[in-house]
């Protein structure tokens, strides 16, 4: 049975409804009945090929949520009508010293879901077992999608940093990713810190989590506040006055990255002194994507959203684009 | 009871016997009687006013090793006699977060060796009684003085990052520090990489703990090891290829950096990729410098030394500035 798809021929182009045969179903594989999907700034970069990697006809969405459809002869943990999502992975190797030591979102040879193979931006996606995970029972299905992406994205540098619920934390720009970043934080016990720009987006910010804020391009302002904090996240894709950050940070503090910042440059001397580091990541390992859930399910967080049909999803980009988003998008399917 | 040491009188001058008097003994102060000193690249650096914090008349040396000559009324934990040594930190405030949580290295109030106060290359040296820490029964006094600097500079970043024996590492230069830091992670259980530009440092390199080694230089030869280290640590203080060396870390992998380097540029989608991270360090914490001592007491590790009389400094000064120091140089004084 055919899929039915909203895809880009052409970088540039809109997204037009695209119906493509998915073949047999892989003996590993399940078939998600999209319901939601959530709009990740990674989709835009895609759609223009920001990274050299897209493969067109490119049909976006990896924050998927939704109902199995169909699972795969050898697939162990899901069935049809379970309740699950996907990310921006869809399958890895599950063998290299990556996957065998539960890091398998840094095997080298996984998939990603929309990486030369077709999104949920669609009726029905599918992907390897070991990347769709179950949503705790009664978990909100239209706004799991985004946690999948952007939430385990930001999720990730807690427990990889294993920061104590005593740190000080600071999250730099309050969007799809740091709006949950602040969420997360605060339910971990840490004292939370939104550094944004946006005048607009302070109120919304301490509601989210935040304990303060700072704004992140008032260096004057951003000074004061010199050693003090143990880790600072970094969600924008713009570059800032790293030095100036790394100074903010306590002794032993680290800044980190997980949004495509130009190359980062900072002076050695003030990483030795405070035995401060830089680091970076990417979306989370399955487990701590289920660690995540059930975080989140405890502590009631969910991503701030706002739906369109999926029929709008070029509207829908065009929002994001255009910097509009409070807080993330999600597309609802209405082309079943 | 007045102190001889070398000093020198303003950037670029020789180092001259000076006496000066060094007042009152403090309450939480020792005095050393200095047998033996280290000549670390930092007194090179500091006789230049490299970092333009150098006050003259300097007196260098941060690598002392001696014997306990007077203790002041307050000191707990030393007593006339007791063999110790001295690195380049001389006093904490005891008082701070960092102090208090055992980093004391960290301590943004602490005051170093020789900044704004006398060091080592003389017949005594005094410090606070926290920074002067006891050498193990039976430690060899001449060979001590350089684990106080160089030695704990490589060392803390094994606890830090708590480097499993399993780890692979490699040490980027094989000079002063890098040569202990080969005996430390091979005593560790780690596999070892030295990464040198001097063919004649291979076979010496392999002698001190090196399984194997690569040149630091060659881009062709380092990219046939990507994605194989845990850990680098970079001991050089001039700029490599660190995009390359970052290619060669292991997801999870840290490039750390002891050497002051000119600033650090990285390309930002490896590290998010790999889980990567950039790191840096001073010296270790007392607590870890006694650690660091009993290890390698226990494991016979040493620096491998060559000795001048005091006396004759600025011959050991051109010798290490020339590059030829195999692999640390230590004064003999013979100035009593």
């Amino acid at each position: 049975m055919t899929i039915k798809a909203y895809a880009s021929a052409a970088p540039g182009k809109p997204l037009e409804l695209l119906e493509y045969d998915p073949g047999d179903l892989g003996p590993n594989e399940v078939e998600i009945n999209v319901e939601y999907c959530g709009v990740c700034h990674s989709d835009l970069s895609m759609l223009h090929n920001d990274w050299q990697i897209t493969q067109y006809p490119l049909v976006p969405g990896h924050e998927a949520a939704g109902t199995i459809g169909k699972v795969g002869a050898d697939v162990k943990t899901l069935k049809p009508g379970d309740t699950v999502g996907l990310g921006w992975m869809s399958s890895s190797c599950m063998h290299c010293d990556e996957c065998m030591s539960g890091d398998h979102n840094l095997c080298q040879s996984s998939e990603a879901s929309i990486v030369g193979r077709h999104g949920g931006f669609a009726n029905r996606v599918r992907a390897s077992e070991e990347w769709v995970v179950k949503l705790p029972d009664g978990f909100d299905l239209k706004s799991a999608g985004p946690l999948f992406c952007g939430g385990i994205t930001v999720f990730n540098p807690i427990l990889q940093h294993r920061i104590s619920p005593t740190s000080r934390v600071g999250v730099v720009g309050i969007g799809g990713l740091g709006h949950m970043a602040l969420q997360f934080l605060n339910a971990w016990g840490c004292h939370v810190t939104a550094f944004t720009s946006s005048e607009s987006k302070i109120a919304e910010a301490k509601e989210m989590g935040a304990h303060d804020t700072l704004n992140s391009r008032d260096d004057a302002e951003l000074e004061k506040a010199a050693n003090s904090f143990d880790m600072i996240l970094v969600t924008v894709n713009v570059e800032l006055n790293w030095n100036l950050y790394i100074s903010l940070l306590r002794p032993r503090g680290v800044l980190h990255f997980v949004g495509a910042v130009p190359d980062v440059t900072a002076a050695i001397f003030p990483l030795i002194a405070g035995q401060k580091s830089i680091a970076a990541s990417p979306i989370g390992s399955p487990r701590n994507i289920k660690r995540m859930l059930e975080f989140s399910h405890l502590h009631n967080i969910k991503p701030v959203i706002e739906t369109f049909p999926m029929s709008k999803v070029n509207d829908a980009m065009a929002h994001l684009e255009a910097g509009k988003a409070r807080y993330r998008i999600v597309l609802e399917n209405d082309i079943n």
